[in-house]
């Protein structure tokens, strides 16, 4: 077995994401030179054997890969567009939260400057870096996410999603927004037990091991919308799922009713444009890209 | 032992989900007798030995327990307020599904005719009646939901939530707006891939794990709305769960970002009122029953 030496690495951005990132490099034996705008984040990483370059270019220049954990698309700019050219030959992997978008931006940026780019959306807090459950999204150029896999690697389970630098920001979002509404969902739900008297603890007993069973659903709601077929039987109906009630009742309870009256919403144009009979996962069609103007 | 015989039930409401409340309690040896509006819908069940009522009068005075599972909160009133003095000294359990203070109006209809009133919620679809998996909240008298309870355990799980007739409506309700927002989250996030190309399918097989995995964080943000303190460490910030690039992201893709925008307008309230710092759980404050104007 050959045991290469680890990759050099420079880390952009010390926050508590690339802090984590840094330090667990480090830890695995990486040569590893960091930097931040405000040069205080580096002395403690210092500490631990790395490198605080003094300067940008000077950390881009330091090592082959450079790793950029920044705070959003414009200070990846700001940061890196004195210093681009510095760093022709380089592999770029932006962690940095951007649209798929802005990270389609980068990428032609990147390629226009000969800096090959791979884009990368974090599915973890700094704390998981490094540990299970821990996963990282990558897309844009393969050969950086091949060549780069042993540094990857060392921080979570790396999922290569294509060539389009935009998938691994888009299927991020994808996710997240289900969290983000699931979450919201949670604390209006909360709000409404609170009105009765009930802990927020004590709805988190009760919700937890239900909405967690209820993610079974997705899979039949999925099935439903790439059949294309809205009508077929075992759906429970649009109808049936009109929430009207619940937006009533949060209100008579006091409860700001935001999360459920925009499902609601979603339900309500389906049911008046004459889909109400419809599986509820017909929702979709008010959302997707594509969509008729029609359907939303 | 004593092995009294099993009791015997009226069951008003023969949809999906009246129907099969009453097949499981013909398959557990109860004489049970039923109604409905259509009387069609009843054949079947006599054919599995229930009796069919001719009249709602025969129906109610049948058997001395008597089972709403009827459309709405009005149709409880239009089917039962021209019999309920006949009903006088039975015991209703309403499984129809109202808001809590439609639950309350019954409550107090029925006990203006010396009615015995206990209120339900069923968590369950009819298919999973009678087997596991399946939760009935109840709420209203205790000595009927004790009285009850050898018939109400063949259904599912039976919880007696308290005195307050609009407690199981409430917490069934509070229940529901978090599946269903989480529901239309997952509906987004898949919207988002598809407009990548990606199968809902394939998104749900990556969403189901993760965000059944991230119920978890409920307790977390459970415990910091009953402490109280939004500013208790260990929390990510308002700041820092600003989604804006997600709806940006939504509608670049052309999809449209109704759920998370909602969730969006709760943060970004909060941090307009100078919140940013404190922890997402602090949406509680925008949602909740008698929060302030300010928080609002």
């Amino acid at each position: 077995m050959s045991h290469p030496e680890p990759a050099g690495v420079t880390v952009l951005g010390l926050g508590a994401m690339g802090s984590a990132l840094a330090a667990t490099l480090l830890d695995a034996g990486h040569d590893t030179t960091v930097w931040n705008r405000t040069p205080e984040r580096a002395a403690a990483l210092s500490t631990r054997g790395a490198t605080a370059a003094p300067t940008i270019g000077a950390a881009v220049t330091a090592q082959p890969l450079v790793v950029a954990v920044l705070f959003d698309h414009a200070s990846v700019h700001e940061t890196l567009d004195p210093v681009i050219e510095q760093m022709r030959g380089s592999a770029l992997v932006n962690l940095t939260t951007t649209t798929p978008n802005e990270a389609r931006e980068l990428a032609t940026w990147a390629a226009g400057h000969g800096v090959r780019y791979l884009d990368g959306a974090i599915m973890a807090t700094p704390p998981m870096i490094g540990g299970p459950g821990a996963a990282i999204l990558y897309s844009g150029l393969r050969e950086v996410f091949d060549d780069a896999r042993p540094v990857l690697d060392r921080w979570a389970d790396s999922t290569y999603d294509g060539a389009d630098s935009g998938l691994a920001s888009l299927f991020d979002l994808a996710m997240l927004s289900g969290m983000y509404s699931m979450f919201a969902g949670f604390l209006h739900g909360a709000a409404m037990a609170g009105s009765a008297g009930m802990s927020a603890t004590e709805f988190a007993g009760r919700a937890t091991p239900f909405l967690s069973a209820m993610t079974d659903s997705f899979a039949h709601f999925a099935s439903v919308i790439d059949g294309g077929d809205y009508t077929v039987p075992g759906q429970q109906s649009l109808d049936f799922s009109d929430l009207s009630h619940i937006v009533r009742a949060s209100e008579e309870q006091g409860v700001q009713p935001v999360p459920i009256a925009a499902v609601q919403e979603l339900i309500g144009k389906q049911i008046a444009a004459g889909h109400g009979a419809e599986g509820f996962a017909r929702i979709y069609e008010s959302l997707r890209a594509d969509s008729t103007e029609d359907a939303r």
